[in-house]
């Protein structure tokens, strides 16, 4: 069995772009970087943990970009261009096919958004992946979850529950007969990082929806101190959820389920022909959805006349 | 059982120093920062893992201390200021008194050293600690593995292999009956970043020792395309470190055990006046213990004329 640092050196020096601003990279102690000039530095970091964000027999290919997806989406939620990435593996065993199989996924998406990887850690236990990922903003254009005011429309990029579907599939063992475009939307998100840049500046407010939609709202009513108005019928959804809302009237599906990785957007109603052309610019068009109002939480008002409170949405990882 | 929200925003928020150039905290998709201008970002992470870096019933203060402390001295090993640190935790369960514990040891430190708690994330699975941190270094005078020379004389800071002997009294139940300062040296290590800072600009290599002096010091022969000869005779030890290698010849205690997270330097002999007087600034004395040499390996010369080879020394996760 190799040592770890054959393993970090072989597999994690290559792997990602080289960038000017990376004056050391990995294999010091830290990692020397010079921040850009004249922007802020927006960090986040996110763990996965096999068992709870993945299945143990995940695909390390589709791990390695996931890993990095939900971590780009922070950034692109934050309205930053992505940069830098740090990376702390934890694995059972030192299995170089697996990890150089991870690495493929990990590598493409950073290659994708430019993003350099600048060190980590290696060690070996139960499975887990946790990864800070570094990103510019300019100071006065970053959107926030503290920005929303009553008046303003509610927006989200893509479509809605089809991670959240996907993943109903796969344990009822149907993924190989679903579309392979669901299933990549639960296995390789596309983090919103062009739309979030073309956002920045042009509206305040912003948030991933990674916990649900209706969690993920209830985060941006709580720091802006508002509540939210969502119309149902307004979701985006793809052919496959739209089939399973109207055949078991399942909103919880669209409003509910995790790792969509889309952007819910809060912005005056004044914004939306600019919104409209960033979502043409970007390839992912942007969808009015509800309305922000005075007072707090969140309600979803489903085509039938019954209303979905925040209470009974998203999920936090103690509690589900 | 609460939330991880309700848990984030109890023991994050308030747990560490305010800082100015924390331009948005805890809470939002990212931390919004401002670099310090006229230095670059020195970034490190380091994952301890339950069972691998520390027993399951580790006294939870400890760990917050000590896994806050193992990233600080790779900062400290940069010569860089400390000033931001990410928080990713995986708990088996969302223990309320444990988390407040660990907290308490983690503040402590950052408050010690006016580093802001700036995100993270928390996540329930098999315990592990992953931590990223950020300080701030003059660019021309960050301390690098890849600048030893020959001719270099070889320092070390405080003593060698306290951790190790401390780790092996725990692992033989006499804990209880060892020296609390001996103990603490495993479980509250204490980075040497007042040293680092005041070797910026006098010295140009320098590591931390985490996973033993003959490891480390190897790395730095590695990256510089160097050798090194050390003196057994000469390692700083403590009188309880001292006793066991008398009795039993033990020189790998020193040597080759972990945990010590001391700074190990090298410099050209002239550097030794201002050498001794930082380590008198900074109440840490630094020791000669060798020199660098052209040639590649760590070799340790013991006092009944023996040699130890590199290859003996040090661990690797995966091979130990």
């Amino acid at each position: 069995m190799r040592g770890e640092f054959d393993l970090i050196r072989r597999f994690f020096e290559t792997a990602t772009p080289a960038r000017e601003d990376v004056l050391l990279g990995v294999g010091d102690d830290c990692a020397l970087l010079a921040p850009a000039p004249g922007r802020v530095l927006a960090v986040s970091s996110d763990t996965l943990v096999c068992g709870r964000h993945f299945h143990p027999d995940v695909d390390p290919e589709s791990l390695g970009h996931k890993a990095l997806a939900v971590n780009l989406s922070d950034l692109a939620a934050m309205g930053a261009e992505p940069a830098w990435v740090s990376l702390c593996l934890t694995l059972p065993e030192a299995d170089e096919a697996w990890l150089a199989s991870f690495m493929r996924g990990f590598s493409r998406l950073a290659v994708a958004h430019g993003v350099a990887l600048i060190g980590g850690d290696t060690t070996c236990g139960p499975l887990s992946v946790s990864i800070t990922v570094h990103g510019h903003v300019e100071p006065d254009r970053a959107l926030r979850r503290d920005a929303a005011r009553p008046g303003d429309a509610v927006y989200v990029t893509g479509t809605l529950g089809d991670a959240g579907l996907a993943l109903r599939l796969r344990a009822a063992g149907e993924a190989a007969s679903a579309e392979a475009s669901l299933m990549a939307r639960l296995d390789r998100p596309e983090p919103r990082v062009r739309t979030g840049r073309a956002l920045a500046g042009l509206v305040r407010c912003a948030i991933d929806i990674s916990d649900g939609l209706g969690a993920d709202l209830g985060h941006i009513c709580a720091r802006s101190g508002v509540g939210a108005e969502l119309d149902g019928a307004a979701l985006p959804l793809s052919p496959a959820v739209r089939a399973r809302v109207e055949r078991d009237a399942d909103w919880m599906l669209p409003l509910a389920s995790g790792d969509d990785y889309e952007l819910l957007v809060c912005a005056p109603p004044s914004c939306e022909a600019a919104l409209e052309q960033a979502g043409r610019d970007c390839g992912t068009p942007l969808t009015r959805i509800g309305r922000i109002v005075a007072g707090a939480g969140v309600r979803m008002h489903l085509p039938d006349g019954n209303i979905i409170e925040e209470a009974a949405l998203g999920h936090e990882h103690f509690s589900d």
